[in-house]
């Protein structure tokens, strides 16, 4: 992405938002787990310098004047002062220091994506009054995933200040009922099936399994250690949240098929999912065959270094930092249904309870969410008279069933990418990349560049 | 503008949005008074019923779940549920009633106009799926003055909702030096100029008479007198108040000089600056004959009904109802920067101080104002990505300063109409509505007629 043409990257973080995935005790189906490339190890080394904007804590009220010192990246080496553009990346739900200062939630009133865009928006102006040549110069945002979302948002709600967003897996529909919420574990459930033979069906039978085991005398003592946890499951609650994180396991490894070795959640091998399969090839074997297939299967996600001694129930991705944050907005504006049948998907039945979740979100913050609101604030599928947003997804990726796959308007584009994961046309571009997803950057590149020629074009009519 | 084809008019009230013009103790240049249609004593019936929604207290964040009973009214007497359109007019800043049980400013943290727009959005909602027929019709936001600015800001960030505003005498740029800030007294005097010979002069000079007169041993006293003033000019600083409130005087006049009798901020004859104007003949006069004329002038204003007794110093509208709300969104979002030279307009000099500005607010109120906070919201004066919204405006109109009066593009479009007063053509129709008035109503309605066509194109494509 590191074209010519497209050069202040601008990585804005700290925005009001915070990690995934959700707390244990708001394990509900929706609450499933995002990504955030800002937790991956770089695999290129991106020169940025890291600076601070003194930001309003509530940019829609005056009582709290308070202000906090917002951290946010310039990556300036191959921007041009004169006559260039500049990419402003928005951020994610992650690695958001001064939550883990800030638990009592009343604070967290102010963790809202209208609060986020606001952000990008003082952020913008700042910038453009104070860096020399970039006042007339074209703002692109571009995100992934939740920080794709808001990439897409800041476009249709701020279009004075981005002449477009690149949306890369953002799921803008995964919100109140716009899209069946069994799409996203149907998806997964495809992946897993395409990628060897018998693998979903498999995994479809193993929560069987592993039931009919616990139900035995010492069975849950055989499955902790055949599953070698690190805490011991006591008793039958355990089992059902030992399911939860297998099955969120299944959902992040959808998630970062990539095709090569990748560190996003955690070290992978190249196309995980079909390592992971390699163990799932036989339905018809013993529980407890079933049970060290599930194992082996696990380890691959959980333990690809070598170096985990045991796996640790309450952990699927590197790092929990952050995860209360999101948690928080899963409770608030960002809740996104999903459910599952066991019949067109691999996992257990699950139905989606707004009650519940709503009575687990008041348990947990105090608040409840109100799951209407993200669509009558952006819009829902009635989008058409913005312009200029390009949403890519990758076909893999389980977002997708959430995101625009299809052209709205000839200025709302939509790129698929067959065998793309999460945002992977947002990564280091690589030898093993398909050429799909090499031809999406292209066209990415392509849009983006007639953004930029458009808006010079316009501001030398203005002059 | 009751056409067939624009028919459920719902016009929505106690918007978080209070009333002008501003308490005494805030009587800055900026802080002018505005105008609602709602004081007027309507001269046609219109047909509605009152109803009420359930609104979030705050739209924006999730610590506060409470909610207050918004009031609106339909009037769908000439509406078709099958094939309709509704128009949705945007209330306006006055007769807030809940706000005179609520003087403790921290409740209105949440008089914003976001919060405003979000009202709307969700009561538009509601509106379409509770009223059979309305789901699948056009909506077009309409307002005037402030009003006017929401309607368009509404369309602007919130597009799925409404096809199209009309929004008439919308000083949109009346902010953050977007427009110089004397305009707006410039406006003012030249209307006080065409309206009769040596007028704008006089009115100059006047000032100077007054204060001549002050400091004469018993002038306070013999001004008070002349003026009949109900509370009497006892020091200095009166006399300042008492060219504030003749300033304001000669402002709403300009504001409301309507070609008819009219009753808007008060009770008024056709033309009535020129009306006024017949006071002001001579400026060589003895002071005490100017004040004498100054006095024939403001009762013009304040007596045209003949009832009252005195003149009150404290007042320029004719209910103070609400005014606390609007000075408060004078002091958080609503900064509208104005000044006066005494050389290019005929009132005293008085420059803009936005530091005195900010002291006052945040001694009447707490706060501080963010001048620069809705232009970086709404765009400022880089709107042309949006689209459908008519900004009208009277030439006579002192806010015609601050609004927009050539067109942007295509789909925004300026109508400017001479003779016209402050939202002259959101008035009932008159027959002594100049020609200007009545081609702008049917341009309006041209205008709208294409929104709904194309809407009904549109979704007849989707189907």
């Amino acid at each position: 992405m590191g074209r010519r043409s497209l050069l202040l990257l601008l990585l804005a973080f700290l925005t009001p938002g915070a990690s995934s995935p959700v707390s244990p005790s708001l394990r509900a189906p929706s609450s499933l787990p995002w990504s955030t490339s800002f937790r991956s190890r770089p695999t290129i080394t991106l020169k940025y310098s890291i600076r601070y904007i003194q930001q309003k804590v509530d940019h829609f009220g005056f009582n709290i004047d308070r202000t906090f010192k917002q951290r946010y990246l310039i990556a300036d080496n191959y921007w041009k002062e004169d006559g260039g553009s500049i990419l402003f990346y928005t951020g994610n739900e992650g690695d958001i220091i001064w939550f883990c200062n800030n638990t009592d939630s009343r604070h967290l009133n102010f963790l809202t994506t209208e609060q986020a865009l606001a952000d990008f928006a003082k952020l913008i102006k700042y910038l453009k009054r104070t860096i020399p040549g970039a006042r007339n110069q074209p703002v692109i945002a571009l995100g992934g995933s939740y920080g794709g979302m808001l990439a897409a948002w800041f476009r249709m709600k701020y279009p004075h200040l981005v002449v477009g967003a690149l949306a890369s897996s953002a799921p803008i529909w995964q919100f109140n009922n716009l899209v069946p919420c069994d799409t996203f574990m149907k998806i997964v459930t495809t992946d897993f099936g395409r990628s060897g033979p018998n693998c979903s069906e498999s995994i479809r039978r193993s929560w069987d399994a592993i039931s009919r085991l616990a139900k035995k005398g010492p069975g849950l003592r055989w499955l902790s250690e055949a599953l070698h946890l690190c805490t011991p499951l006591t008793k039958w609650q355990d089992v059902q949240h030992l399911k939860d994180w297998i099955s969120e396991t299944w959902v992040n490894l959808a998630m970062v098929d990539y095709p090569y070795e990748s560190n996003f959640l955690q070290p992978l091998p190249a196309w995980p999912v079909k390592v992971v399969c390699r163990y799932f090839k036989y339905y018809n074997v013993p529980d407890t065959l079933m049970v060290q297939n599930v194992f082996q299967a696990l380890n691959v996600y959980y333990n690809y270094s070598g170096q985990a001694k045991c796996l640790n129930v309450s952990e699927t991705a590197t790092s929990s930092l952050g995860v209360l944050g999101w948690s928080y907005q899963a409770c608030t504006e960002m809740v996104m249904p999903t459910c599952s049948d066991g019949v067109d998907d691999m996992f257990e039945p699950h139905s989606w309870n707004m009650k519940e979740y709503s009575d687990d979100c008041f348990k947990q913050w105090g608040v409840r969410p109100r799951p209407s609101w993200i669509p009558t604030m952006y819009g829902g599928k009635n989008i058409s008279s913005h312009t200029n947003i390009i949403f890519s997804n990758g076909e893999l990726d389980p977002w997708s069933g959430g995101g625009v796959t299809k052209d709205i308007t000839d200025t709302l584009l939509a790129i698929v990418i067959p065998n793309g994961a999460h945002h992977l046309d947002l990564r280091a571009s690589n030898a093993l990349d398909p050429v799909s997803v090499q031809l999406t950057r292209a066209l990415e590149v392509k849009y983006m560049k007639q953004w930029i020629s458009d808006f010079y074009v316009r501001l030398r009519k203005m002059n």
